[in-house]
């Protein structure tokens, strides 16, 4: 099979990139948090991972080293990883290199993949479509350099055009990062699916861009868009004429010190009609030595201040957090099942672990909000 | 008189930014929205400025041509503004071209410049110094390119270490974009050193960083730095162990869906002990047709939402708007008067218009405030 042939098999760039299959390069790092790329490839898209490239764990599966992710085989080289398995279609660089360039041990392996005809995806914060050489070989090729993190150019300011959309609009917000605003979302889509309800996925991370194949990366843009860019991926996504609801993948939180600049601009770009509040309850302070002075209010509170911040902007739509949505896999399932109650009985609004639980009584809440403010429009 | 020889009349850089004496590049577009850094440049620093470049407009003064500005030469070529009056250090880039990229007309006036030994100072969204050409002649002529929006490429996520300087923190803060942030924080600092107290000016604009010779544009910075570099502004001006006080020049305003990001950001990073909040009694909208829909609070709630969002990081400073600095420059005398005493009635705070009526009250009220934070510390 040529590379060409295999290509074929995809619709467009969009399904390419989210649905190919792929290795994993992640020599040196796999496991730890600047594989983090690789480390939710795995997590979310187990059945397109062929293989991952790190020869400290070459000869065990991915899910010996990490506990998920099953039989996937670990390899020592570019070279074996081309020989397990089915053939991927793509490398995902899945590391980030110390000092910002891209070392010369992992050109070789991009050029070879190039050569074979293979597309590269990566979450670098540099960019592989700047590299002369690379570029150069891809066009050759035929093949395609995904650079996840690489915004548009001409993403507009902020303009508040999100709130004419017909599509009803979602956003994930959260007490703090790494919350599960994108696994929320993505169990979602799932669950209003099964419901008859078609919601179209907003991607505004890597991971998210890699799943949907389409997307923006809001850390890597220039802080006078970011608004305007969760405008843009609204609108886009609305444009699906078939999506009734737009799920918009939130980041960082308003009280987190570094990256609540990037959650406002989120809020005032998305102009949501609904919320999903994202929660760790095992996280009673903002996570991370650098931010742990600042301790989280009460859910109610954090309720209050988002639909407040919201209403700043635009107060007559008005957005309400409609559930809570929690991430428990650090507690005991009695755990788990007290911190869902006590969501529950602080804020009147149904409250999961979408993965331990299910994301129905979200889902619900959803096409319940969406139903009421389809009634009184 | 040698370009070189004239150029150590500047102790450093940053003097030599702020200070040198300038032409200032406007063609077909001094005096228009565009051109918005040459009219920065001649309202706060005329003194330095020798000549304006604008064919459309040669033979006028710019007192003539923008109602202020004085005696200021408009000339209609960079050969011209070479032959006028004392001989400019730096050449100003004080317009945006279409496109976003660099008008080869242009090119040959910037080599020119360099040609003389001018420094060349640009804040143009591209950066000069990333032009291989011009960079090889400045480094050849000992010039220096000065990006006015380029950011240091090492801002670190902010982290709240803002928060332990001795000087005492102020930001200024808005109803929207353009009420006068800047020219407040200049006054005061002026209005403070006449009261003996040292106050610092962190400048986070182009035109601020013109006139400090230093600063970060944040509206450049990727959005995951935004509050990383209000951070490391406010303890870079800090450092300066003389400044009592660091004025950090706030962006944009909450109610903004444009830029609210930016300045929640900045609050977040800076994490000021007091604020003075801009107001521009004319416009009950934010201004600007795309954003007019967000109709503006009254005073004692816009205040109520910058105290709030502060402390969503950082209860226990907890930092307060202390004054109010309205911009009346569009109304009459009586009227903003009027708006001087709505203010005050409203808030129950101090408040003035610095150009119009002096800042004397806003620097009394900073010097009570960090008084009152000393005795309580």
């Amino acid at each position: 099979m040529s590379p060409r042939a295999g290509r074929e098999r995809f619709a467009d760039s969009r399904e390419r990139l989210s649905s190919s299959r792929i290795t994993i390069l992640a020599e040196g790092a796999f496991g730890v948090e600047t594989a983090k790329t690789a480390s939710s490839a795995v997590r979310y898209q187990p059945e397109r991972v062929c293989s991952v490239i790190d020869s400290r764990f070459a000869g065990q599966t991915v899910g010996e080293t990490l506990g998920f992710g099953g039989d996937i085989p670990i390899v020592a080289t570019f070279e074996e990883a081309m020989a397990v398995g089915p053939r991927p279609d793509a490398l995902l660089v899945g590391i980030a290199p110390q000092g910002g360039r891209l070392p010369e041990a992992w050109r070789a392996v991009l050029v070879a993949a190039l050569g074979l005809g293979m597309d590269i995806i990566s979450g670098l914060h540099f960019f592989l479509s700047d590299d002369a050489e690379l570029a150069a070989l891809a066009d050759r090729h035929g093949c395609a350099l995904f650079d996840l993190r690489k915004p548009p150019d001409d993403l507009p300011v902020g303009t508040g055009r999100a709130m004419r959309t017909e599509a009803f609009r979602v956003l994930t917000v959260g007490t703090d990062c790494n919350t599960g605003k994108m696994t929320v979302s993505l169990e979602l889509q799932r669950a209003l699916a099964e419901r008859g309800v078609r919601a179209a996925f907003a991607a505004t991370g890597q991971t998210g861009i890699l799943i949907a194949g389409t997307g923006i990366a809001v850390d890597a843009v220039v802080s006078d868009f970011i608004s305007g860019a969760a405008e843009r991926l609204t609108l886009e996504a609305a444009a699906d004429g078939e999506a009734e609801i737009v799920l918009v993948e939130g980041q960082g939180s308003l009280m987190h010190p570094g990256y609540s600049g990037v959650t406002l601009g989120l809020l005032h770009g998305t102009l949501p009609q609904a919320m999903i509040l994202t929660w760790m309850p095992s996280r009673p302070r903002i996570y991370g030595g650098n931010h742990s002075w600042v301790v989280l209010p009460e859910l109610d509170e954090v309720i209050q201040r988002y639909e407040g911040a919201l209403a700043w902007a635009c107060p007559e739509i008005p957005g309400r957090v409609i559930g809570v949505s929690l991430a428990t896999y650090d507690i005991s399932e009695d755990e788990a099942r007290a911190a869902v109650r006590h969501a529950r009985e602080v804020t009147g609004l149904p409250a999961t672990d979408p993965i331990r639980f299910g994301a129905a009584p979200l889902a619900d809440a959803i096409i319940q909000a969406r139903d009421a403010h389809a009634a009184s429009a």
